[in-house]
């Protein structure tokens, strides 16, 4: 038999209303807030409960579910509302740091927490590929995992609330560096007669085959040896870095987004580090 | 039949040495020269004819393949020898610019000249998954694409000799911010009890399924419109890169080697194209 506990979404954004709709599909009791009452009205069509206190809305169920803008419209919707034995679950993006002082002020509250990062856009939500990180409490996890499944595949990292923040900012961190290389691979042809459709599908596929650095990255950090199965150390890619820059230069690129990574890549080998690859400006970034 | 055609390498460094051993496992003719004469002896205990003088090893075959430090060491080898009627393929990596200018040199001497841009380290050369780009000459290509296909697979990207080195450098230089957005994911990682391996397979997972951005950002260089299809737009991006930024300085770590890329984006957001996606930092690039 299909889980379809009920459950409280406060939030009815755009993700908020992918996740009711998800929810509402599967079959669940669903009970949903928003503080501009207008966006319940496609919900409440679709059988949700409409609450129009905040208060009422997480009295109605033992599992709150809060996708706001932000973590002061939590801190705002939440205040002075009763969480005594409840199990919050907060899907809106915050910091690490952010997630574990919501967490603290809800466990003091009496309720069990949860923080969420959706690693999806809202269509994607309810597709396979879309997935949420969630860390916090481990019991209120268990308890709530086949209902928390429903919109997006779960990954649960860890009891420190903060996790699931920092696993989702750390992809999508990578995520801007990659964009932006694409970025100036793009701006290099972009005065050529090469259709930007070609260098799309040839960048695509090589950045897929490049992916693997993140375990070779993986592999020295577990180790602390920076120069295990190195095929192209500093040295060599520092020659590389040079055609690039010669490259953007005769094609009229400014070489701002990729100068930030080669400074540090130089300053590895100037500090004698030339036989390794680049996991030391890791280390470099670190204050 | 396989083509053994016979043909004439110059260079046996790293890559020299594995382009060497995948035409002479194939069974072709093949005659080799190094600067450095040492370096010819396991080849040519495989077969492999040595000249010791590079007029001779030109003279040799019609197909002439360079594979040396840079641009500089190709003329300084070639300068003097008679090319006449010879077909020169230059796989030592050179900016667009230098690949056009070696290709008038060498077609003023009378040779047809290709040039290479090679997208693997030499452990790949005769596995799947290497391949070069070649750009110049279209006869030259037909004529020893056989040949040019044993070491890795082609792709003829046309006749302006410098469009192989632009699709290689292009690709580089993604690959390039790649790695510096997943250097920074580890770094926001290095101090926490987040197994760096576990990270690594969520990276590769995540990076390659965020590889189509490139298909978004072509189709909108391809029509001139910028919104098509945006799912997060730029005044979306910007508030989550706070947030990414906010996380780096709990962190402790530098935001260097992000920050470029959100300033144009804010640029651009500034500029009053906020429904856009990124595409719009492709031209801020552009001088
Ligand atoms: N959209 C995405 O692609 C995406 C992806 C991953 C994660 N997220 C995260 O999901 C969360 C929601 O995003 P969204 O796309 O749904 O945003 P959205 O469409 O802008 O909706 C924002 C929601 O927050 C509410 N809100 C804003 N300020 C509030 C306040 N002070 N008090 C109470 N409610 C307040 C809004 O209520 P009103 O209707 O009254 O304005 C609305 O329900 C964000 O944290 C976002 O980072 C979004
Ligand atoms: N290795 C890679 O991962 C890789 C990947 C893609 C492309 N490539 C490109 O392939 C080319 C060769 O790389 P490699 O890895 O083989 O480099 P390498 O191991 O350093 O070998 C350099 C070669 O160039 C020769 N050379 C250097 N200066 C010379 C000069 N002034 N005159 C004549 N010969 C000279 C060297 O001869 P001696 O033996 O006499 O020093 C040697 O044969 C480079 O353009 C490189 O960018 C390499």
């Amino acid at each position: 038999m299909t889980d379809t506990s009920p459950l409280t979404l406060l939030g009815l954004g755009a993700m908020g209303s992918a996740l009711a709709s998800a929810w509402l599909t599967a079959g669940h009791d669903l009970t949903v807030w928003n503080r501009t009452p207008g966006r319940t009205a496609p919900h409440a069509a679709r059988g949700a409960v409409v609450a129009t206190d905040v208060a009422d809305a997480v009295a109605a169920n033992g599992l709150v579910v809060a996708c706001l803008l932000d973590d002061r419209s939590v801190r705002a919707t939440l205040d002075g509302v009763d969480l005594t034995g409840k199990d919050l679950v907060n899907l809106t993006t915050s910091s690490p740091g952010e997630a574990r002082a919501l967490a603290e002020w809800a466990t003091a509250r009496g309720a069990r927490f949860l923080d969420g990062g959706i690693m999806a856009v809202p269509p994607m939500i309810g597709t396979p590929g879309a997935y949420v990180f969630y860390s916090g409490s481990a019991e209120a996890f268990d308890a709530h995992r086949d209902t928390l499944a429903v919109p997006a595949a779960t990954n649960y990292v860890g009891e420190d609330p903060g996790f699931a923040a920092l696993h989702d900012v750390a992809l999508l961190s990578a995520m801007t560096g990659m964009f932006a290389g694409v970025t100036h691979a793009f701006a290099l042809v972009r005065k050529e007669n090469i259709p930007p459709r070609d260098l799309a599908g040839l960048l695509s596929g090589y950045l897929t085959a490049m992916t693997g650095y993140a375990h070779g990255i993986a592999e020295h950090l577990a180790t602390g040896d920076y120069t295990a199965g190195v095929t192209s150390n500093l040295a060599m890619m520092t020659q590389g870095n040079a055609t690039l820059l010669r490259t953007a230069e005769e094609q009229g690129v400014s070489p701002e987004l990729l100068t930030p990574f080669m400074r540090l890549m130089r300053q590895r080998l100037d500090d004698g580090h030339g036989d390794e690859g680049t996991t030391g400006v890791v280390d470099l970034l670190l204050r």
